[in-house]
């Protein structure tokens, strides 16, 4: 293999930039069968069907499975991890050439994994793990032995992971095959991917809206089926905006419950907003079995700043009814009307179940929230990001500009200046807290609040996926970054001409509001055809059991996904 | 009652002092009967038994009976709490008295809450929560409604807090009553208890001791019998410290259990080194009941930083040998000789007990850890220390000095050293976890590590009570802060001049050591007659319950307190 150009030994960021995209190209070449030769500019609009087009029905079949099912049919040895491993290689290669969302192919490390594991079982006959066999696609930043780890800047290119970062550890151990490596965006600081080692991360369903971001790598991976179970990270959306741009189910835990180390990013050491590891997946039975088996490992005793709660599988509810809050608009920036609809859906399947309370959530200055995280984000100014992107000369990406030098909250604070706001982070999650006990209604036997909201549903953002360098209101999803809330996306429906179509009078009432209306207004229903419409559910701090039962619940109540999207 | 003097109203910091003092002294003058007048110059060295000759033989019977035994007799009406709560104010009044560890007196808002607490038990026939009647102490930072809020600060009298601190709260509602509160030093960062408000806090067992600080008046009122059960905070060791000094029992939990609101302090929103607060209590039960007390009420639903663990109270042993890792030494600061002998005693009589396995535990770079959190204490530079004191015209106290100005690694910090240094601290954490991981016996099924050491047995501190102005190493107990494992102290013996009246030749390695070392030599064992011996019990982060778990069986097996202090 050719020693990697980096930026320290003499090289232009254009010729780090060709040189990993060159890295890139080759790790594909190894595809056996190879993939198609496809031109950018004759790709349809939805490329999300190609895969019909281009991959064996033995491929697509074990592709469209969800991760439960895979695991039951590896570990039965009915399907091999080697047929299932290549069955996702080569698609997660079609989503490369349809997205642009992988940073690298690993088949040769992922099929002498899968050949391993294939004759451990035939010799054992039992996995050795619950993911035996199982392919997981995992975004770059997170450390694997021997790969480089650039979290997304020219400059960092040539950094090497001395080991795999501790969740990777652990899912090997349960079996897991890593097999594609996926994008993410210069800073990891965009609700969309866009760099200037890889470009930008399209989205799988329509080529004029993103895949999302920071974990759009994954988003579009997973939505295209080259991937069922994927991590990605989220400190403002990253996990979630991806997973409802593309379809697809992704967990932001609470913080604190799955490992972080061995990750590469700014800013280390920072706590003020403290970042988080979760997955997306092609199924809610996905998320679970990905929380579970890292939590069962006990991860706490090699990481310290991690929270000894095992995974709780106990009913949370044991017959009472589950209390949603619906909450329709943040009140800064106003949903599109597909997400509402794709709301409205919901409550009118849920009314009148005798298992399901709906209550109305009113948003308690989420403007506020904004300014209290953005300000929070970047305690140096930005200082350390900006030293990242500068020190190679690639230029800044328009949504890094957006959220470093157009944000107004994002400025070089002291020590003391810092306190301070963290003092006013706290008296928000203070004061969210005591809005949520006040949907109590009933006093516990030591003065604890009783009966209240469980989940609030809501919104993952303002719209369904974005046009591309659009994705400006984290709102929807940064605020339970703020609160750290555990929040659940799910796909509910699509965008649909007919059904979102009806024009709606509107006056913004605040200039984020009118660029995200204005954006509605000047494409149309049309300019999202046929994008996924996802939902949020969101719990309280550490209720994260809750969240994922919470949707069990729902899901049967009312019957969504109310499409299917592949 | 007279407006309260204070800077801004154009006083002198002695004059703000004196009225203080006069406050407290007319708080004292409300005790009925009246205390005795005693001269300070004739108090004999040993305090501890004035209590004899001043108060009445039922006072003394209340105020030695331990907490648990307390709240079960006034439960069932067997002692009234407006008699519980008049014997402990007298014997809080005479503790001021002798050792100077109060900053005022509550006798009537006490006597009127036990009044109505006595009338409700006649009533209804039941108590109102698991307290009912008992009378709990102070600290005085932690804010009470009504009240002065100085937190030690001459510049901060005349700030009144609004409302109860959130632990007071919940604790009222369990029955308590709120009686006295007691002293700390200025800035809250000694060891001891020294302030330009209310002076020098001494031990009741002789009166050339410290009392330990910064709860130092707890520690005092506790080791005193004047409280049987107080509220301290520690961020330091400034709970186990004066439980230490004075022989009674010391929480110091893992933070994020019990509820930090509504406490005064500098460097609000400061985050790298999370201060605690617990309980200081007459009995190890005394501790338990406060803990579970507080935890019942799911303070996590108001105040959001707190984990939502339940108070857990199934065995955590099930009939396992409990192993138990004895460090002797930190390495940094050699424990004086009644420190090695009160560990050495109960290593012996442990030692073949079928239940418990004792290993030894080598600390690892102690005076590392030390160089990490106190360059993380004030990573302002203890600009808002330093502005709380001078602002008043106050002089520095000696062990505000020594922290703040003679402490080489008190540094105004930049946000991006600030990170840096935080790392370190998370990579010295992840390091000691992995120590104690490498004592496992076997693996579990997820890849965790079994069998390893619950808890490690060591001193509380390089000798018993130190003299004024001496407590410089912190060692013992910041090292369990840095790394937030829960902590408690117990009593375990006294110093004895004939036991360790031996001379013992040692070559101290470095300056601290030789500091500690020459006060031991300097003053003979005859200078700490009676001083009470207390050692600590150290669990992993968050296993609390087990560390309470665990000297229960200790106690049990090794049979100390192997002397009575009362």
């Amino acid at each position: 293999m050719a020693a990697t150009i980096t930026i320290s030994s003499g090289a232009t960021w254009q010729q780090v930039a060709a040189d990993r995209q060159k890295h890139r190209a080759s790790t594909l070449s190894l595809l056996d069968p190879p993939l198609p030769t496809l031109d950018e500019n004759d790709l349809p609009i939805n490329t999300i069907h190609l895969a019909r087009k281009y991959l064996t029905e033995e491929e697509l079949k074990i592709t469209e499975t969800v991760p439960e099912n895979l695991v039951s049919q590896l570990a039965k040895g009915e399907l091999s991890s080697v047929a299932v491993t290549k069955a996702f290689l080569r698609r997660a290669g079609l989503a490369q050439l349809t997205t642009n969302s992988i940073t690298e192919l690993l088949p040769r490390r992922a099929l002498d994994r899968a050949a391993s594991l294939d004759a451990n079982l035939a010799q054992h006959q039992k996995p050795i793990g619950p993911l035996h066999g199982l392919p997981i696609s995992v975004k770059e930043h997170i450390g694997m032995a021997g790969l480089d780890l650039n979290g997304g800047f020219v400059s960092w290119v040539g950094r090497v992971a001395e080991k795999d970062a501790l969740i990777l550890e652990i899912l090997w151990r349960a079996g897991a095959v890593f097999y594609v490596r996926s994008t993410q965006p210069q800073s990891l600081m965009h609700l969309e991917t866009s760099s200037n080692l890889y470009g930008v991360t399209t989205n799988p369903f329509n080529r004029t809206l993103t895949a999302g971001g920071s974990s759009g790598g994954e988003g579009a991976l997973v939505g295209f089926r080259g991937s069922c179970l994927g991590i990605g990270t989220d400190i403002g959306g990253s996990i979630r905006s991806p997973a409802a741009n593309n379809g697809v189910y992704g967990m932001k835990p609470t913080s604190g419950r799955l490992p972080m180390g061995g990750l590469t990013a700014t800013q280390l050491g920072e706590e003020q907003v403290v970042p988080t590891i979760g997955p997306l997946s092609t199924s809610l039975e996905g998320c679970k079995l990905f929380m579970k088996t890292i939590i069962d490992a006990k991860p706490w005793y090699r990481e310290p700043t991690l929270l000894p709660f095992p995974w709780r599988e106990e009913d949370v509810f044991k017959g009472r009814k589950l209390k949603v809050a619906v909450m329709w608009d943040d009140g800064v920036v106003k949903p599109h009307p597909p997400v509402t609809r794709a709301l409205q859906q919901i409550v009118d399947r849920l009314k009148g179940k005798e298992n399901i309370e709906i209550v109305e959530w009113k948003p308690y200055k989420h403007d506020l929230a904004w300014e209290i995280i953005a300000g929070l984000y970047f305690c140096d100014g930005g200082a350390d990001e900006a030293e990242a992107i500068n020190s190679s000369g690639e230029p800044w990406r328009p949504l890094t500009k957006h959220i470093l030098i157009e944000n107004p909250h994002c400025k070089a604070h002291t020590i003391t200046s810092m306190w301070a706001a963290t003092v006013q982070r706290d008296v928000y999650r203070s004061e969210y807290a005591a809005l949520w006990n006040e949907t109590a209604t009933s006093t516990g036997p030591n003065g604890e609040p009783e009966g209240m909201v469980d989940v609030i549903l809501c919104p993952v953002g303002p719209g369904a996926a974005p046009k591309i360098d659009t994705s400006k209101w984290w709102g929807y999803t940064s605020q339970w970054n703020l609160l750290d809330y555990p929040a659940l996306v799910f796909p509910v429906d699509r965008v649909d001409s007919v059904k979102d179509g009806k024009k709606v009078r509107y006056e913004p009432r605040n200039e984020k509001d009118k660029f995200n209306w204005d954006l509605w207004e000047e494409y149309g229903v049309e300019g999202w055809e046929v994008a996924p419409v996802c939902l949020q559910l969101v719990g309280r701090r550490y209720e994260d059991e809750k969240v994922i039962q919470a949707l069990e619940i729902l899901q049967k109540e009312a019957g969504f996904p109310f499409v299917e999207y592949i």
